[in-house]
């Protein structure tokens, strides 16, 4: 794993730039014989793409994604699998003002000091548009463990800014701009409060929920393989992530161990503070993943920065922007932490396949397959 | 990055296990040239070891460290450095009860499902003694990075199940059990806290944030390398820890950009709501982290479980175990800490050594160098 | 390192099919800085590419490469360059009569056994054509090496089936299609021999040598990431090749110690048996690789073999192959040194870069520099 | 793969010194469930042993095996296994003479460019030593793949300096010191040639050849992680390899297309040029690697050097040393392709797993099984 390359076995390396002529990625170590379409990773990008709603950046790319290689008849081949995705709609000229002056927030300075050069350009590889590929490669993760172990994937925002969005019904998820599990009501909430975000030309941050549920039992690789720590790699690597949290997260801090740890019975485990994830294997329960996303940080609201000379100067941005970049980090989440389960039920597979126990795993739960 | 190993060129591979002859590390990668020995190591290892005070497992273990390779003529060779802790104070007979049955909240039920076996000896490689070796390496990247850049690590809690510890004073830490930054009143309401609760046969959870400053500007690799991204890797693979954050971590849901975005003045950053990390990359300011760590599992109150059988029993736990892990976990912490730094200290010389940029940092920030 | 993905520090993931749209590569951790365009990199893939001679394959690729990401204002950012090549001369229809057959020395049957799919068109991901991308790679890394520290790296052909090529000449390597350092009587030879062999529909293999100049002293890893084992790696991975020697190669086997070792002068080393490699590490030395190639395994003479239901058939091949792939393979195995060697540096550079000798090497050697 | 580490699934990282305390190795990633003694491992670490015969290094080393965890009740746990080897018979004072001279054809000199450091004492981590827990990995992973898929390993000496050993009698490879699958003639023959050779103070090299069978077919992963380029890599990163053949190797130089192509009968392969691997990827042929060893460059005969002042001088190697090293590789070489098919069973595995085919391989091969 290594700077562009993401997973162990189910590998992803992601290329391309935002302003570039496309973007994309290679999945290698896919299994053989999954049948695969562009039709099963579009929805997805769809669901990321911008320009969907009033609150989100106004950028018109249909981010159509094309499978280059690894696929024949219809079924993934076993070689690498190459998707790209054009890019369509890029307006340089939006980014011409901070060509020598540094973004508060952003990754400019950072980048400068460590490689001598400053790229001006949409955000380079910094640019959140990189998601898209680690989306179309999610989905690919997501079809091949729904087939093979039944497994699911699900997200939602829990609250946005100071607005908290209690769970109300996860059909309502995909009805709204929000990707929040609740009505009409809290819905306009939200709306109202970012017509009035934008148009103070601020920004605000946002908590996401994404859980896994179907999870084979037993997935994870102590001591540094963890499950869990590689989720935690996975979210807090989503650009603009500053928190993680597996199962009741920070909230463990003022539990009792006589409430925190959650019994079995028969039936299955009574509880699930531990949010699927025990010494850092998964239990079989949900996976429940918890994110902060940060506020964009660019906003027209002017801030103090400096040039490159180091003479203080005043930064605004102007273009295209997502007032709240949580809205359409969801999908986001979701792949990653697809992405994390399939590269651990391969190294399962590679180790354990043949471990067999003569009792199944508790009620409700599923046993990893080869 | 795989199972027992740490690290990309800075490598620690941990072997032995808690009930075994043994301990240890073996790191690779390690610069030639560091004055190295023993009096380099025990300290932190000291700080972390059981039985310094009654709030923690009465266990006594001298955790003595050896060099037994890499270093010549007390200064590292530049070939790998394995560190041998030795086991000492072994009591398997305290783990007699639990050889059928699960443990709420520990490892054995995901362990057994994963392995197909059921190793009951006391934690086996889920046993937070694990941690020893990774402090052992921990403090040698800790005088690298010192001595090359003037890097320091430090670490302190922030909460102990309900009581909140205000920050007063670093020079306290190392005063009290607790590594509270905090005076005598505090510390006399932390340890009543602490009495009543080991009376109860309950646990309870902690907070902990750990800093490194003096971080040269510029470590971290996108996409997915990022500083935060293998920070939170680091930290959530830590035995009982549940949540990270980076910087204000969730207190960035609520935030608005104009608050959050660190302005840039020629005198340095105005604030540090990013901690230290942007974009993937450190800033040059104090890296902060902050862990929530779940209350342990080991307690004497009855659980209902069940053996492996399928059938249900009850869980109580004897022997001895920490009432509050979290008070042992800042050196580890900060050891996870500074092996990520040097890490990526290693891999900037590796890709970015020749780089020379005409303007230094900003004030007070260090640039990396080769 | 792993599948599509090679190289630990300068890695580069290649992508693509040989009848897909296109090929191409990402190579990521280059360091940034370097004055790159595609004219760096089109003069290798001309040497590489198809139809340069009547002695092979008659399809007509330009092979003309473009670079999609990674370098702004003609110098590289060091964010990943993704190098694309398109697919223009593809007839599918040469390979409609092997779909259900296996070719003898072909990787049909073994890709069929593994993944349980037969892919019959031109080879996939078993064709020679995905060293393109390499060659590609290569030219960037050769760029960087020889501005950095002066080292070049040349190859040629020293035997072609039966026919032996002593060394003449390195000026006529690229002067003749064979990259045979020789004159012209020496070329005659192989052309008439070529001649006889593409009338008689057969093949015949070739050994080839590829050396790399002013090498850096004191690169490799032990144990396991020496030089030369990274060497071999890279050499035995190319298509075709059964055979890889470092300096006097399987000719140390009657070799005396006496003669073998190379001794030191203060005016440098006397002798170069050991072709550059000591302890698997870089002497300073001309790294010195020798490769066997073997016959192309399409021939149009008949052999017997099976088909999926494994019943007896025979098998012609037709359509467009090299009579010796080893005439081409010369700018791919000087390419994949050139990819090795980069990656060695730039691990030299993460641990060794503060490694300061009081006296420099031997005479004629060069020192890495960070 | 890194430094000490090898393997990608099966992994095991090699840590101690040949002048320390103890040597040994951690094994990451062995399935659980296998019956695992010191009983298993010790037998091929006594066909490596010095003090063996007169024809190898006097040096009483029992390398009696330890195995310090990873396993319980008599059976892997899939955890960690660590192997430890005590270093008993250490004489420093052999090696007094070289502390500021560097010895032709060893490593000291690279060692001491690359680290800045002369470490004198033995070898250190170049020393042959080190083969020692690699040997004892090889044993687990032989029985593993022996059971699991009915696979064995087998190598013999082809070739001592002048004298070729023609294949007689497998059986006789035990009972001689050369590992020769000769009879009693051939056998004395070799007893005076080395004789002769020790008198004189000089040594020589030979030719090794290792064999797997009962291979399952279809392992290997392209591009760069195909079968024979790991086991490329594996060899030549053997202490003194400088050469490795697959197959017919530099034979297929003059070979033509129609001879070396193995044909495909219903009841099997017709040959086996190819030495088991195809593409990449093994055929369920045996796979045969050949390997060159170089001679010892420790010998009594004086030759030229310069010490670290840059100073000429000379070197003679007193102490204990092989006259041939090549004699004692064999278990070394059988232990690295195993753990090469070990690591790429494993891989076979996590992709793999549920890929079925309707057929059978062909006749006497072995389909691998999850």
């Amino acid at each position: 794993m290594s700077g562009s390359t993401f997973g162990l076995l189910f590998r992803v390396t992601n290329f391309g730039e935002s302003h570039g002529p496309a973007i994309g990625c290679v999945i290698d170590g896919c299994p053989p014989g999954l049948e695969l379409s562009e039709a099963d990773i579009q929805p997805d990008l769809d669901r990321r793409r911008p320009g969907t709603s009033r609150h989100v950046t106004q950028r018109n790319e249909p981010d159509a994604v094309e499978i280059l290689s690894g696929v024949y008849e219809g079924k993934t081949t076993g070689t690498p699998i190459c998707l790209l995705i054009r890019n369509t709609d890029q307006r340089s000229k939006d980014y011409g003002n901070i060509l020598d002056t540094f973004r508060p927030g952003h990754a400019d300075y950072t980048y400068w000091r460590r490689y001598g050069l400053r790229d001006p350009r949409g955000g380079g590889r910094s640019s959140a548009r990189l998601t898209a590929p680690m989306v179309a490669a999610g989905a690919v993760a997501k079809k091949w463990l729904q087939q093979r172990h039944g497994t699911t994937f699900a997200g939602w925002m829990t609250q946005l800014g100071d607005v908290v969005i209690p769970f109300e019904d996860e059909a309502q998820i995909p009805v709204n701009p929000f990707f929040a599990p609740a009505g009409e009501a809290k819905v306009a909430e939200l709306e109202a409060y970012m017509d009035a975000l934008r148009k103070s030309g601020d920004s605000v941050g946002a908590r996401l929920k994404v859980v896994a549920r179907g999870v084979p039992v037993g997935l994870g690789e102590p001591l540094f393989d963890k499950l869990d720590a590689d989720i935690a790699h996975a979210m807090m690597g989503i650009n603009a992530v500053k928190g993680v949290e597996i199962g009741d997260g920070f909230g463990v801090v003022t539990q009792r161990g006589s409430e925190h740890g959650d019994e079995m019975l028969p039936a299955g485990f009574a509880s699930n503070h531990a949010g699927g994830v025990l010494g850092g294997l998964s239990t079989g329960q949900d996976l429940e993943v918890s994110i902060a996303i940060k506020p964009t940080s660019s906003i027209r609201l002017p801030k103090a920065s400096v040039n490159r000379a180091g003479e203080p100067t005043t930064v605004e941005t102007f273009g295209r922007h997502d007032p709240c970049v949580g809205i359409r980090a969801t999908p986001i989440a979701e792949a990653m932490l697809a992405l994390v389960v399939m590269d651990h039920v391969l190294r399962w597979r590679a180790q354990c396949a043949d471990v067999a126990l003569p009792v199944p795993p508790l009620a409700g739960q599923i046993a990893p397959q080869a």
